[in-house]
């Protein structure tokens, strides 16, 4: 069975930082990036120049899933979906976490032209297309009351859509969010369709008591009603915090199995910014490399890059 | 007194990065640089880009240190080394760490042209200059050992001068690096000078036990023998950990004083890298962002970024 030094799950910016750094401490990595698919996250150009820089210092790039792993033996098993199952000395998991959507009507096609639809306000609110416009958050938890509250810094108003006549948020911020000038709180409504062609232009909301339904009008939306880590292929072979996500030691990137690091939104579930995912993505090439080097593994370079040619 | 709402201290990838995002929070940071000085740490080109990204967003800059910091009270009070004191509602660190040095002739000359002595394996091992070399590893804790261990993966061959005749690493990284067949150890040994004009071209070490003087011919040198981090203007106000570092929560950059965050190299004693520090920086300053929001603080913009000058 083919064997791999350090095998890189995911193709975000934690991802391409590991293979970036795995490359560089001449482990020769391979990144499965997943199958190509329309749903873009991060800031694809940047994403793309990333992945550059890894191919360019002798990272390997296979478009195909990780079906599933078997970390129960050492070296690991990994099963790509189509192709052989191959063995690998460390594994950086970094796939991700999916944003939840409303699944309404023209919710997706404006969240991927740019349209006034976002899932995340700390990284696209202080765009000119959000400032000085009414904009609706949608959700009822911590991160909405802070989407709703960084929202406000940009925003002439900032209507909160809430299914229930309560927020699940903390008290604090519940105090905070319920007293800003600037919010006011639909209680009890739900969204069931985006109206707009290019750019968003209000939304239709239903009472979930009363069933009555109304528009209002927003220049923008963004939804905080989380994220779905994506661990699903782990099946249950990595220890997960309560919410899902990966967890991982104090500082640094070590799961719950030797050898098998998890950087990126799959373990964070608080900040989500590329250049955090791309930090810990370091960190994960990092601690793999000095994992593998206290073994003695990993060591006869499979690989010079000196004589490296393009990716495969 | 003037009030600020985030000062930002330092100006490395953590504190300029930790800018970005505040600025882009419309907390209109002031970023205190420090006074120019000749020693430049990482990349200097990647630094001045992320710095001119900042003043982009609407940062301030001040070159100018801060001297030292009151934290008893709220708002924080910052006393720069010339100009007035002023508040601070909330203060990243993000000062960094220093490497310690030999202090022996031609060393910091070397190192600050490229010339083959460097602080940082990880950082430059893999550059063409240290390709195929006889390279030079000073140190025997931990950090030494991994150094070594990664260097291996460049050198021809990799000596360790230690000046002791035992490492106070731990038992599995000084047995790594005691098998290793690319690994020599100088033991009771100590670099009295750094041979070489323009590039090294060997060392001069010492004898600690018998005093004897001889050459060694080396094509690169990494002095691992630890970093100091500038925490001295914060005089005992924030918990530091036993190694002098800026303790802070796990995957967090809050400290022990409310408020105030650390970013950088002066809380991660173990990576080190600027994308890592850049990830805690932005860190930084969402907490920081989140921590004012908390608290109705923060939130009547003092500038607006759409009619923002250039930095002062």
């Amino acid at each position: 069975m083919k064997r791999e030094n350090i095998v890189i799950i995911g193709s975000g910016p934690a991802g391409w930082t590991a293979a970036v750094y795995a490359a560089r401490a001449n482990l020769y990595p391979i990144v499965y990036e997943g199958e190509p698919s329309p749903e873009s996250v991060t800031g694809p150009e940047l994403v793309e120049k990333m992945k550059q820089q890894a191919i360019r210092f002798g990272t390997r790039v296979v478009s195909e899933n990780i079906a599933s792993v078997d970390f129960s033996r050492h070296p690991f098993i990994l099963y790509p979906t189509y192709s052989e199952p191959f063995e690998a000395l460390t594994v950086v998991v970094a796939t991700g976490a999916n944003a939840r959507w409303l699944n309404v009507p023209n919710e997706e096609r404006l969240a991927q032209m740019g349209g006034g639809v976002s899932a995340c306000a700390v990284c696209d609110a202080a765009l000119p297309l959000y400032r000085n416009q009414v904009l609706a958050v949608i959700g009822g938890g911590d991160s909405a009351m802070e989407e709703a509250l960084y929202t406000t810094k940009f925003a002439r108003e900032v209507l909160i859509v809430h299914r229930r006549d309560a927020f699940r948020a903390s008290k604090v911020m519940a105090e905070r969010v319920l007293t800003h000038p600037k919010i006011r709180v639909l209680w009890n409504k739900r969204v069931i369709e985006v109206l707009g062609m290019n750019e968003i232009q209000g939304l239709r909301i239903e009472d979930t008591v009363t069933g009555e339904v109304s528009d209002v009008t927003v220049g923008g939306m963004f939804i905080a009603i989380g994220h779905t880590p994506n661990t699903q292929f782990l099946n249950g072979q990595l220890g997960l915090k309560p919410n899902g996500y990966v967890k991982v030691e104090p500082w640094r990137t070590a799961t719950s199995v030797e050898g098998v690091f998890a950087a990126g939104d799959v373990m964070d579930d608080h900040y989500r910014q590329a250049i955090t995912a791309a930090g810990s993505g370091c960190m994960a090439a990092l601690e793999a490399e000095r994992w593998l080097a206290r073994r003695g593994l990993g060591e006869s370079p499979l690989h010079d890059m000196e004589t490296a040619g393009a990716s495969t």
